[in-house]
């Protein structure tokens, strides 16, 4: 097996190929890449068997268990997934024009690859060849380290795609796979400064403890969502309900779904609330509200549990959900800003200038105005595929597409000027 | 005196109210920090002399002494760059409509300000009020480190900034000043995690491995400028001739300065690398040659010395220049992939093909054509002042403006729309 450092090595000259790679080559690849990984069928779903009958076996949820699972169908829809990465405008074809300066230089701007990308993942074998397309599609090198539970899925698909990369004459090294799945692994990734331009982690909180302990390269976290809704006292009842609704319940188990409801006071005498807390209860939700709330909730005999002060800062990922009663919209403001995670916040209102105001002063990477949390993706937001959501703001903040794994350099046309 | 963590909290609070601070106040903020640097010209230049007495014995160089030392127009300069920042466009104005989604979803990006900002930087006292006023004008605050040379200077001036905050009515911690200078200082704000959003590294080398071992916040490091230019041989010889000698003298002991000339080997015979050379002599830079380049100038009887390979890794920051006769576009392409740091190249040619392929496929924060390589600089590409010269691809490649310290979320306009 190649230490760390060998690996990365590898991919540094990968990247400097992937650096000057036009965009039919690299389309080439990732659509060399979908043929390798549909006849590499077999040999997949042996190795996703293993790991499927290791997970049975370490007594895993029903959910984490689906995850993981391949079948025929599935790893076709993955095959098929590289499609729609090579459908997606090349970023590296981008050059935007600045302007021309007084003495007459032009300048523009035009994007660059990073360089080596390490992606630290959790059981989802789809994103090993998610996470690879967009590497190769933005001219990048990746180093992949997916989680144990799914090691034997990852490694054949990832054979799989450095034979698409070679049939299509690019370096089996542009995608890479570590796999040792100890934490030592990940401990050298985050330390290896200069030989990662960016690591990109996915997990829980364990994950980015490790992070803020160790990591000595760029990285963007995916971190937890304690996501946000306020139903301001002008919202449309119905659309309150059907976005709240849509929010907590559509997906539970993602970082955009909703984790803590914040109503208007007055929305309780109006019935309001408790139109949102039984179309919840219906879809059995577990609520978990503060005692003005659960006062109201009980008198229309609602079921509910006392909300601890834990609970306002919990991602469930979960039908679980945290409400809580606000005044007003510096009383919801101030909330979120103590208890969000500057991931997603949605306001239901009929009020523009409250509107405006939740827009404007809530600090989290993507702010909603009638509409529900769970649009905070890259598809949903029209930017393709993605590599996750950067709950930090530096490089990204938000969905990550293709142009958040580049940079953009100056390119400036003379005629001869140097500077007084 | 405060310790980091303390000084760190209270820089979290200015923050938070400078993230709802709107244009007006921000830049009200400004013109009151100019008047009070203005109206602190008697104890600023008296710190200022007990620095340059300390400098002076400790018998730093003419250059170095010029760097640090201040009088009345000096400083009343500095005094006025404070109207520059107000007259640039607001950052955090800035509203980019990205598109409606086939659901009717109204898609837009709005910026928003880092957080807490750390500068750490060398000598120059005028750094201290640029760093400030660009923190402000982009919604930041900032807690500023500057070199052990400058710190009384410093402190006078941040002492000025931190009334001109109050008579504004913002709160001082806005802009806050370590006055230990000690490297432990260093390490504990490169260190702070989940306090310090973005630090921004600007020295030399020692800082720059200082970073390397030990930090754990984003950082943005201006390093070091090993700057090329590369005569091609279609090169127009008189052009050739002033962009050289511009890159390499007009200011030395900058980034952006040549550090290493590569020439096309057909400008042996012509004689034109005969004439750069003369220039380049007479204007007192002493020139370092490989064998070929030796051997033509000796023929020519212009003074070189023989280059050390490490000649071509070394940012001179002086009257010195490496050079290099290469057989082809590829060559000198290769050698700045080798030597390079991804700060500054230049290629002066006639041929678009070359000067196409040079742009596109050189790894640098700035590529020019025909150009002088001291034009990588914020205020020389358009962009206003500038916080330094990102040489990593983080967030920012190339000099940092006002946009460089902000992230843009993504807001998005609904009526009603669900996720299915």
């Amino acid at each position: 097996m190649k230490s760390t450092s060998a690996l990365l090595i590898d991919a540094g000259s990968a990247a400097r190929f992937l650096f000057s790679a036009n965009e039919a080559s690299r389309n080439r690849a990732l659509e060399s890449i979908g043929r390798a990984v549909s006849e590499a069928s077999a040999p997949v779903l042996a190795a996703n068997a293993i790991d499927l009958a290791a997970a049975r076996e370490s007594g895993i949820s029903a959910a984490l268990l689906d995850r993981l699972m391949l079948d025929a169908g599935r790893l076709q829809k993955i095959a098929d997934s590289l499609r729609e990465v090579i459908a997606l405008p090349d970023p590296l074809s981008e050059i935007r024009d600045i302007g021309e300066r007084p003495n007459g230089l032009r300048v523009a701007k035009r994007r660059v690859p990073l360089g080596v990308l390490a992606v630290i993942y959790k059981a989802r074998p789809n994103v090993t060849v998610e996470a690879a397309s967009l590497a190769i599609k933005s001219g990048n090198a990746i180093v992949l380290r997916g989680g144990r539970e799914a090691l034997h899925s990852n490694a054949a698909l990832v054979l799989a795609i450095r034979d698409g990369l070679q049939c299509a004459s690019m370096p089996a090294d542009c995608v890479q796979f570590v796999e040792d799945p100890s934490r030592q692994r990940v401990a050298e990734l985050l330390g290896s400064r200069g030989k990662v331009d960016l690591a990109i982690a996915r997990g829980g909180s364990e994950l980015m403890a490790m992070v803020d302990a160790c990591a000595q390269v760029p990285v963007m976290q995916h971190g937890q969502g304690i996501t946000h809704v306020f139903v301001d006292k002008s919202a449309d009842p119905m659309m309150a309900e059907r976005i709240v609704l849509n929010a907590k319940t559509q997906r539970p188990g993602v970082c955009n779904a909703l984790e803590t409801l914040l109503v208007h006071q007055d929305l309780i005498a109006s019935g309001a609330l408790k139109a949102i807390a039984e179309a919840l209860v219906r879809s059995r939700v577990e609520l978990r509200a503060d005692p003005e709330v659960a006062k109201a909730l009980q008198r229309a005999r609602i079921p509910c549990v006392a909300a601890s002060e834990a609970d306002f800062d919990t991602e469930f990922l979960a039908l679980i959900l945290a409400i809580r009663a606000v005044p007003s919209l510096d009383a919801a403001l101030a909330h979120i800003a103590e208890h969000g995670t500057q991931h997603t916040a949605s306001i239901v209102t009929a009020d523009p200038k409250n509107a405006e105001r939740f827009l404007r002063e809530v600090d989290a990477s993507c702010v909603l105005w009638n509409a529900s949390t769970r649009f905070n993706d890259g598809g949903e937001l029209g930017m393709g595929a993605e590599m996750g959501i950067s709950t930090s703001k530096m490089h990204a903040f938000g969905p990550m597409g293709l142009r958040e794994l580049t940079a953009e350099k100056f390119v400036v046309y003379g005629t001869g000027q140097v500077r007084r």
